[in-house]
């Protein structure tokens, strides 16, 4: 996952990206990268590391311009030999363009071949944003030949683009002296939204809403899928649908945990939808277990908090936060000679003993993946004395694989995969185990803004709507459906300047 | 504030150290450092910065030894121009010790005067540290000279050590090539505990006891006022009470948000004197207020959560966080004719609307220092839709500075010194404003454990039991009684090596 | 001025580039860079210093493969404000490009209005490199539109390009997974050849053959004017003419202070040439003044060492080292409220008393560009008990700037600028001075190599053979004839990582 | 080896450390470190490194102060176990000392136990400088007990001094806020002089004259052996001699090739004696050789140059500058699966062709200690197409180890260990070796300086005046004679900031 960020303003924007960058900085702590544009001219500087990390004063000092874009990158699970690289990508023809983007495109080997076959564009990481952005550029070159650049240029080209992608894309790119473009894949499976500042001319698009209102900027509303937004230097705002087809299938795991709790996405405030799960969950949780039977619920923080306090609040339970995060992480040094602690979940989480002792406790996590944390925590709980250990997850049965850009272990690593609940329950050592109920969830969130039709579950139930990956890519990584990450990082690495 | 660690232990305590560090992290973000010793070797890494920037893998190599100290230390309020240094502190003579303290000396300038006139030995910083270091140093030497080192030299010395000093001061100290010592004031103003691991010899000093259980130690118990222990190579612990009238007084603001709530400090969970503050705060709320006016309490995060939690279960009115943390602190870059967006409580706090909409709230916070924080908290609440914002404290008002090593502006930038409460309720803008009760607070911790006859305070009482500053240093800070702290720091500095 | 280098190998070429970019330093100071590739995969790192700070290990553990190019800048005499950047530049279309350069572009600013105006290719900084990486970039391409790549191709997009360029340029590029292109203007201003390893297939290509030499390879020829070479992945070398009318001129500047005395450029030992200019500058001195005038011969280190030997043993008067260098420079840092103590060459230079001490000294320096070192030296030797001062330039005066890659003042900044001897004389302040005789030197340089008809000599003749800079950007500059140099470097910058 | 200097002045001295140090560089390259006074405190910076990349703009920042001292040192041969450490070195008992020295104790360990047993001092380091500080603290000690600190007090500490310590020392020490304090050793082996500037109270200690003269001090004298200065912070020198039967013998390799020409050490110019060295030289070649037989002379750069050129003038042969040397020197990395070059010293040499070519050269090198260099270096003269390569050595066969002092390899590895001259030449390659005459040399450096009676030139007599090591730490370094060098390195390391 990433968060992405583009802004056209009248004022230096260096700041300002890096603000949101920081407010986006959940989607993504691998890498950051921002680039700038002043007059017909770029900046840029991306590195790996947290936007605190990878930006300083010199490199802030040399971000000069009035619009710009910015990533953040979520770490990648891929193997440490591949080869790594930061966003945004840059190509100098035509016209100068930058690009980043969150998703995952599953077509991105044939493009790539092709774009070398039939362009002679080079292509020289294994990132899909790098292919992304050739594509783009490409389809931008057909039609402007040696001819200035106009907007319908420009949404001609995304709809081009939309033909020959596959995938999830949220997209921001700048064309260098004409302004800000971008575009959400024609399912909306990742979130894109903007807003506006100013009395004219300051746009800013991002992933999530919070980016928006954290640095003063008002909402205005989230990029249909399909839909391309444009707008130039001087703030006007060109918008246009460029898909055939359109669908708004937004990813469900951004409510489940990927969102902050304060963004609405689609029309969801994730903090509603997240109290809503809480309530499903609430009833699946009485269909197995009588509430007088639960002494106390308590969450498995961050993000399972607002579902474990309305489900407390519906099963008439007191709700008590009985795990405290240590908030300070650190590494693991490797010393010569010297034996490695092993790392667990108690260097990250601590009980409160007087919370569990004699209890019945109802744990309620977000969801369940691999379902080594969950079987520790288990342990945990019992260790603090809890008499019972019921464990409840906010999200359903996690079975297959995510391929639009989630980092997500394989299918083989996934607790739920080929498992009933039974085998899972035995597995993590809980006493009951509770899951959502897709249906129920799917149900409770598209109750908060009925245009959403359907949602892109597939982690659930399998069904890969834009897509899958050729079977020689998915052999490749497992399983057959492991994604050609967008994430790849750049290895200790920094780039910067102006690009060259 | 600063917190402190000690270990002898049979393996590396490098990464021991640098773990427990972590987890004493919110009791100093300001820098860190860490001596280890191996025979009567010592090694040193100390620098300005995070636990996590100040060790990087080529300083934990360097830091080879089975016994150590470490310190994290808190920002300094000070003066800019003021010399500043990190701790651990190192003297060669005698034998080779190393120093770290919490806390703060009332009488550093007069015992640094006398240490030079009377025993030559130079100080050559402004932390009242280095002054408690060559007292103890001094008091060994005088002991000792040219005898071989006993644990009765150690005690003697400690006790000569608390006639001359005046404050606060949680102390570990390693003698190279013997052992651990620490030690604490004889009014126990800061928190100190030790536990044990494995089947013998391994012994670790902690200010809270998170760091002994996040580490895999068993907390023993805590180290009494007035008390010193002594840990040699082989493990075998000493102790002794080493003052003439102990009396068993801590700092009642550990309780209220300095420790961590997983801690327990002088026998007192900190997380259930939380509780218990909620409770006792509701009884406030209820006598102004009746709870049907409120439509909901919400907590400022973090250290608030738990007595808003208990006050809501108290009240019957719903809990909910309506307050999301910015958990990605980043920089405000000053650039060459660049205006600075202002910060605010906004780039650190964002509302979720939909839990203050046409709404009478309560907010909840742990204290009130300055009182600009929670002007702007009610704003944004306001700002939020809420229709009513009352304000609970669940400290008492904070009218005078602290001397004994908390980090505390000046009293007359206390938002509550000389005022009443309905002038500050005033400044504040809240509808209604209500504090906890001193008396109730610390009888409410005291039925925890009854052995704490009395806490230290003077923030809420100004009662200064372990004397106050001199009035000419008391004057150079403001209002006669701000402190010399013992956060001193190094200037952009960082010292590592053996000690030389 | 610049230093480039190219490899085609079978081995890892990081380290060996490395190499060879150290012993082209002298050419280079401020920046940077080395690009390497394996297979089709292009590897850059790049930035400001010394090739020692530049590349540490994690660099260069990030340049694998086994063929590449490098380049080491020179500072950059131009306007602060202006953007800087390092060499080399990479373009993804067509096929991918990576390009650096020693020279300078005079038609620079036009063919970058061309490019993006007809081809809409994006120059995103001031460098010449820049402009020159896509006047070839698109030459290839309206070649190759979506067919292979050949032999042929290639030169003739050389063939085009010498059409389009103006000015000097010596040249490195890497076509991604094709090989090494190397050329050179037709007028050769800037030297380039060639050299072999091995059995059959190590290829390097550089400035100088010192770097040829110390790298283990054997010097083959100088590439000639306007030729250009090609070196397949395979080590296969392709030649061909290029050019309409190559013309032999290389830079007379080369042989006086630019090289390296162990490199040999255009058939001439530099170390010869200097001896020659020793001969000649002898020949002058006698004119002037009488061997027996003059007790002993001292050279102003260090590259004119080898003219003021010779000159000496002309003369057959005692040649003595009676300056040293100092060999490690520091900085001056400016501290708050600190006078900085005033730099002048004698933080370069010490004088050795006894050699100047009651006599008549000779002091030959190579040129005399400014004039402040050369005043500040004969007061020195003064000071140092001299009776009388002579002063013998081995090059002739500099009267005009240079635009063909030279870092060098403007013409008003020189002090031979419109001025006679006499008038020099006195600002110097020298008992005498003498310089050099233009035709003479060129005449002792051509007797070593015939095939040299002209030099570029335009500091002291003010011919400009490949042309001057446009009217508009020499005002720019002062005096109508500044370059817009091709040594712009990237401010405070780093770039590394995959290409991107 | 080490270079050393202290300065007292009214202005602030950082820069001028930081300059003299620069100009003492070549003294050694392994570390750095500066420390300065302001009052009574201290501030400190050292690391390993040379002088341009240790001290940055903010370590000058945090060393204000009006007085100071400074330390180059050389790399350590020893094992890289063993525990480095970087000088100067600090005490704060009594009054705050700290010191920094050249030279080697050779009673180091038994003094290191002494200290501990008697004094309970603790030395944390393997670094003689260590035990140095110490022994002088604890000299001051023992006579202050509880008084002021005289100037007899001090002189009479260093009397003390000198009759516990065996070995090479020239010492420079600041005692805070009292003033610089430097002694050298009975025997005066080490170089230490003393310069002052402005009209009063500047005073400049330096192991080479030339670091007056480059920072603008007026060299005033030599220290004698056994004498100590004391300067206070007025710039008041008091003097004394400290040693009962102090004997001028100063190292002889300090002419041959430590110090720079330009400085005069014992009253003797570096370069005079150098020249000195060429005539005897000459005598030697002249009876081995007819001149008729040499075509030519040509040095091995660098600190041959003096002698080769008077060599040549005797013989009355051509000199000529027949190797450049390379400038930038870099680094071998270590890459994963790629072979190292070997490195060699072609790639500190190159060789002019044309000087070789069909003629008989004569390489003159400063001395020749492992052989294996100049075996090298014969081998390329023979490549460079030399007829007949004879080598002479300014120096005579370097048969011993050096323990005061010198980095010099054990006994087994120099070449003329237990080696004929003939032998040597067999090694070497050459096809005439000659050697300097040791008693020559002597005699006519004393020329220069009557008053110098005996040479420190264990080296090449095997005369060990100051003692030698004890037998078990011989053993350990093997030969029984290798030195605990005083030049141990903190490894990796940088320590900054105030002392604490």
């Amino acid at each position: 996952m990433c968060g992405i960020v583009g802004v056209i303003s009248q004022q230096p924007v260096n700041q300002l990206l890096y603000d949101a960058l920081l407010l986006l900085q959940h989607r993504g702590q691998d890498a950051a990268g921002i680039v700038t544009g002043s007059g017909s001219k770029l900046y840029m500087h991306k590195a790996r590391g947290m936007v605190r990390d990878v930006f300083r004063t010199r490199n802030m000092r040399a971000l000069p311009g009035d619009y710009g874009i910015g990533q953040v990158r979520y770490p990648t699970a891929g193997n440490a030999e591949s080869e790594e690289e930061a966003q945004p990508f840059y190509v100098n023809a035509p016209f100068g363009l930058v690009l980043a983007h969150n998703g995952n495109l599953i077509n991105a080997v044939a493009l790539k071949r092709e774009l070398f076959t039939n362009d002679h564009r080079h292509i020289n990481t294994e990132s899909d944003t790098e292919v992304l952005i050739n594509v783009l550029a490409h389809e931008i070159e057909r039609r402007t030949h040696g001819l200035p650049l106009s907007v319908d240029d420009i949404f001609a080209a995304v709809r081009a683009v939309h033909l020959r992608l596959r995938g999830s894309y949220a997209v921001v790119a700048l064309i260098a002296g004409h302004g800000l473009l971008a575009f959400r894949d024609p399912f909306g499976i990742r979130p894109l939204c903007f807003g506006t500042a100013g009395e004219s001319g300051e746009v800013m698009v991002a992933s999530e809403s919070v980016a928006l209102e954290g640095t003063g900027y008002k909402f205005e509303r989230d990029i249909a899928p399909g839909e391309a937004i444009f707008v130039d230097l001087q703030g006007r705002l060109h918008s246009e649908q460029c898909a055939a087809e359109p669908q708004r299938n937004p990813c469900i795991f951004e409510y489940v945990y990927l969102a902050r709790p304060d963004s609405a996405l689609d029309g969801v405030s994730v903090y509603r939808a997240r109290l809503r799960m809480g309530e499903t969950l609430a009833q699946r949780v009485i269909s197995v277990l009588p509430p007088s039977e639960i002494d106390v619920v308590i969450p498995i923080p961050e993000s399972s908090r607002p579902s474990a306090m309305q489900l407390a609040h519906r099963l008439g339970r007191p709700y008590r936060e009985g795990f405290v995060k240590n908030r300070y992480v650190g590494r693991t040094f490797i010393m010569p000679g010297q034996a490695v602690r092993k790392k667990s979940v108690r260097q990250k989480l601590n009980a409160i003993g007087q919370e569990f002792a004699g209890r019945n406790v109802l744990l309620v996590d977000d969801s369940i993946v691999r379902g080594t944390t969950s079987r520790e925590i288990v342990q945990m709980a019992r260790e603090a004395g809890a008499r019972k250990v019921y464990l409840a997850s906010a999200a359903p049965p996690v079975r297959y694989p995510n391929i639009y850009g989630i980092d997500m272990p394989t299918a083989s690593e996934l607790v739920a995969h080929n498992r009933s609940v039974e085998e899972i329950r035995q597995i993590i050592g809980a006493d009951v185990l509770i899951y959502q109920d897709l249906d129920a969830m799917k149900r409770v969130i598209r109750e908060i803004n009925p245009e959403i039709v359907e949602f892109e579950a597939s982690c659930f139930d399998g069904c890969y709507i834009a897509g899958t990956l050729p079977p020689d890519e998915g052999k490749n990584r497992g399983e057959g459906v492991a994604p050609n990450t967008g994430r790849l990082s750049l290895q200790g690495a920094e780039e910067q300047g102006q690009l060259s």
